[in-house]
C-alpha cells in the first residue's frame, strides 16, 4: 500500500512527533530538502519570489508560482506545503488554486489572513489583517475544493505579527478552525520564541500547530513539543544559503580572474548531473534509441 | 547617450579586453552576477535544466527557456549570453526564438553544433556533430531575424569534444564565420588548455573568440589573452555554489534540528528583502496607496 | 519615418474621426481584425478568459493574460489596446503590467474602476466601485511606469453601469484625468446609448472618449461623432460568431455522420494555412533548409 | 463506478461501433464538442498551432501545446486526444509529454513517424519519414510512461500520405503496433477515401484504426465500419467554421460601421457567460462571500 503524500503530510500534523519542513524556490533546492530527510518542503513565497526576481508581493502570477511548484512536486516524493500568500485574491481565486495544487502533486496550501496583494510582513505596517469572515469563506473554498481527501487547509494567523495581540490571534485561530482549517500556522517575528509557545499553550493540541523561527531559530526541539506544536518550518534557509555562497563564488572568481581556487569548494559537475540523473538517459537510449 | 546591452556585449566580443561571463540559472543569480560587476551573464542550458529540475538535454521547452532568461534580463542591465543549444529544432525554430531574445533583451545566443534535442557533452558520445550546411543554416536564420542589429550569434564548435580534431574544428569555425556567426566558442573538456589555446592562435582573431574553463579552471589570464581570445565563460559556477551550501545548510539544520548555528552564516533576511528593493515598494506606496 | 502602434492609438484617441476597436481573444482572431482594416483590436477581458475556459473575474493570471495578448501582438500591426479589468491587484501589479505590455508592443491598457477580482458587470451587482484615490493611484503608476511615451492608458468609468449616476460618472472621469488617464471609457448597460451620449456631451472632448456599445449596438457612426467619442469598440462579437458557427459545425456533423455537407460553409484548410504564411516555410527552407 | 476519461476513449477505440472526435483548439472549442455529445475531442496540432499564431511546424513549444490541452480537460469530461505531431524531439520528450498528459486528464495522444520539426503535410513533400526504428522507440517509451494504464497510444502511419504505398503503410503499421501502440491512424491526402479503405480492409482490425476524412469528407459510416475503422477524426472544422464567420463578423460590422444588423446573428453575450457558469459565482458568493 503506498502512502501518499497527502497522507504523509497528514500523518506529520496530526502525529506525535515533531516534524521539520525546509525551505525550497526551485525543483533543485526542493531535491535537495529530500535529499536529507526532511519531512517535508515549504514552498516559500518569499523565496520563489526572489528566485523569479519578483518581490514578496504577489508580484509573481499565481500561474507563475503553480508552475514552480509543479517542478517541485515533479523530482521529489515527500509532501510539499505551499505558501500560498493570501490566495491570489479572493475565495474564487482560492478555489482555482487548490484544484490545480492537488492536480500537481502539492500536499497542502498555507493561506495568511492578510489582503491580495500581501506584502510580506518584514517590510512594513502597511496592511490590516483580513476581515474574519471573508478568511473563513476562502478556508471553505478551499476545502470544498480540494480533490484529494487528505490535502491539508493551514490557516496562518497573522494576528500576533501585527500587533493585535494573543487573544485576537486565538479568537481567529478558533474561527478558522470553525470553518475548516485542518491546522494553523500562528506567526510571529519577535525574537523570542515566548509568543509562540504561549499560543501553543493555550491552544491545546485543538489542531495541529506550525510555527516558522526565522526570527526565534535558537528554540528547541523540547520546546515545541511541549507547546503542543506539531511542525516547524525552516522558511528561508535554503535560499539564504545560495546567496551566501553565490556572493562568494563571485566573489573568488572575479578577483582571481580564474576558476581554481574555488573548483574544490564548490559541487562538481558530476554532482550537478547526477542530481537528475543524466545516467539514466544512456540506459534509456538502449531501451528506446537506435 | 545609453549603451544597449547588445553593445555591451560586441564591444566585449570586440575589445581588446578580457571580459569574462558569469553564469546565472535564474533572475536572483543574474542579479549576484551583475552585483559582482562581470562584463555579462551566461545563461546556462545546463543550470537553467537543473533548476526547473530537467535534465541537459533540451526537457525544457524553448518557452520555458525564454521565460527564464526574460526574468534575468528584467533585473539587471548588463549583457546576456543564452546558452541556445542546438536551437531547439531547425532554423525555424531558432528564428522565432531570436526574434524573442531580442524583444526580451537578451544581447546575444551560442549555438552548438549537435543534433536536437542535444545531449550534455559529458554525458556521453551518444550525438554525431551537425552537418555543417544545417548549421550554417541556423545560423544564417539568426542573423536574419535579429531585430537588434548589435545582437551577437555565438557559434559553438564542438569538434574538439567530439574528437574530430583540430582540422575539423577550423574548417567548422571559417564555415560558421562565413555563414554570418559574430564570434566562435571553442569548446573542449580536457584537463589542460592546450587545445583551445592551440585553436586560438590558429584562428588568429579572425573573429572573436570565448572559451569555457570549466575542465581547465586554472588557465591564466594572460594566457587566454595571448592565444587571440576575449571571452571567458565561468559556465557553472553559481549553481555548483548554491548546490554545496544548500546541502551544507539542510545537513546542519537537520542534525542539530535547530537554524541557530547556522544563522551566521546564510545571508540575512534583511538582505534577501534587500536584492530586489522591497524598500522601494514602501515610497511607492506613498506616491500610489492609500 | 514608420509610425508606431502607440501612435496608431493615440492618433485613433486624439484625431477627429471615429475609430472602430474590433475584439479579439487570441492571435487568429486578432490576425482576422486586422485582415479588415479595423483601427485597433479590442484584447478583451471576457472573451480571452472564455476561450481559456475561465470566467470573467479574474481567474485568469496576469501572465495567462499577458502572453494571449503577445500572440495578438506578434502576428499584427495594428495597436492593441488591452482590457485590463481592474489591473490585477493594487498599484504595484499595474506597474508590472504596464511595463510588461510596452516590451509586447501592446498599445494601451484600459483599466476599470472595481475591486480586484473584478466581476462581469453583466453577472451581478456584486461589486462597488473602487475609492477615487485608490484608483487614482492605479492611473499613475500606470502612467509612470510606461517605457513607451504614447502608451495609452484608458480609465473605464463603471459609475453608469452601478448606478452612481451621471454626476458620479463626471466626477470620476475629472479625477481620473487629473490623475494622467488619456481618455476615459464611459460604460452603460442600457440598451438605449442616451446615457453615453448625454456623458460626451457633458465631457465636452476634455479627453477623448471610447464606448462599447455591447447593448445599444445600433448606435449611429454620426451621433457618436456628434458627442465629441473617438473610439467605438465592438467588445466581443468575433468570440460570439466563432461560438454560433462552432455550434452550427458541431450539430450539422453530428447529425450528418458527415462532413460533407458543412465542407464549402467554411474556410478550407488552404485559407488555415495562408492565415500565418505555411508558404513562406518553402521559401525559407530554399534559403536556410538543406 | 466512475468511468475515467482514458476508459472512454479505449471503449471508443475497441468498441463495436463508430465514434467520432471532433477538432477543439482551446477550451471553448472543446466545451462546445463536449455540448454536441461527440465521442471525443481531437485536439488538433494544426488548429492549436494557428489560435497561437504559430504554423504548424512546431513552432509552438511542447509546453504551450500542454498548456492549451490543459485547459481543455479542464472544462470537459469526456476523452481528448492529443495530436502529438512527432512527440516533441525524441524518444526522451516524449516520456516527459505522456506523462504530463496523464497528470492533466489527457485520454492519449497521436504520433506522427515523421522528424521533428513535424511540417504539415499539406505544406509540402520537404520531409522524409521517420525511421521506424527511432518511431517505434518513441512508441515503447510513450507506453512505459503512462502512469494510467488506460492512456492510450496512437500511432499515424504517414505512408500513403507520403507516396510510399500500400505496402509500406502495412509494415509500419505492423511494426508500431508490435512496438506497443494502442491503435493506428492511417492518414491520407486523397480527395477519395479509397486509400484508407484499403487499408482498413487489409489491416482487418489487428488494433483499432483511426481516419481522418479532413479530403474526403463524404466517406460514409457504413463505408467506415465495413472497412473496419472504429474512429473518425473531423480535425479542423471547428476552427474553419470559427475563421468563416469571424470574417463575415468583421465584414458586416465594418461595411455598416454598426453591430445592429449581426447582433442577431451570433450568440448572445447571455450565452457567452452561461458556457462556463457565470451564475455559479453568485451561488459562490452566497457560500463563501461577504
Amino acid at each position: 500500500l503506498t502512502v501518499t503524500r497527502t497522507q504523509k503530510l497528514r500523518a506529520e500534523l496530526f502525529g506525535e512527533g515533531l516534524g521539520f519542513l525546509m525551505e525550497a524556490h526551485n525543483a533543485l533546492s526542493a531535491k535537495i530538502v529530500e535529499e536529507f530527510r526532511f519531512e517535508g518542503i515549504w514552498a516559500s513565497g518569499l523565496t520563489i519570489a526572489t528566485t523569479l526576481g519578483f518581490r514578496d508581493c504577489n508580484e509573481a502570477s499565481w500561474t507563475q508560482v503553480l508552475d514552480v511548484v509543479e517542478t517541485m512536486a515533479d523530482v521529489t516524493t515527500i509532501p510539499i506545503l505551499l505558501d500560498g500568500d493570501s490566495g491570489f485574491g479572493n475565495f474564487n481565486n482560492v478555489r482555482l488554486l487548490v484544484r490545480k495544487l492537488c492536480q500537481r502533486g502539492v500536499a497542502g496550501i498555507c493561506l495568511a489572513d492578510k489582503p491580495f496583494p500581501k506584502l510580506n510582513s518584514l517590510v512594513g505596517d502597511l496592511q490590516p489583517l483580513a476581515a474574519v469572515d471573508e478568511f473563513c469563506g476562502k478556508i471553505k473554498a478551499a476545502k470544498d475544493s480540494q480533490t484529494d481527501d487528505d490535502f491539508c487547509v493551514v490557516a496562518r494567523v497573522e494576528a500576533l505579527v501585527s500587533g493585535a495581540g494573543m487573544n485576537e490571534a486565538m479568537r481567529r485561530a478558533t474561527a478558522y478552525s470553525a470553518a475548516g482549517a485542518d491546522a494553523v500556522l500562528v506567526h510571529s517575528k519577535r525574537s523570542s520564541s515566548d509568543e509562540v509557545v504561549a499560543f501553543g499553550h493555550r491552544w491545546a493540541r485543538r489542531t495541529p500547530v506550525l510555527i516558522v523561527p526565522t526570527t526565534y531559530p535558537a528554540i528547541r526541539p523540547e520546546t515545541i513539543q511541549a507547546a503542543g506544536i506539531s511542525v516547524v518550518i525552516w522558511a528561508n534557509h535554503n535560499l539564504r544559503a545560495a546567496i551566501s555562497s553565490m556572493r562568494s563564488v563571485c566573489r573568488q572568481i572575479n578577483e582571481a580572474r580564474s576558476a581554481a581556487e574555488v573548483q574544490g569548494t564548490i559541487a562538481s559537475v558530476g554532482e550537478v548531473l547526477e542530481l537528475f540523473d543524466h545516467a539514466e538517459l544512456l540506459r534509456a537510449n538502449e531501451l528506446y534509441g537506435t
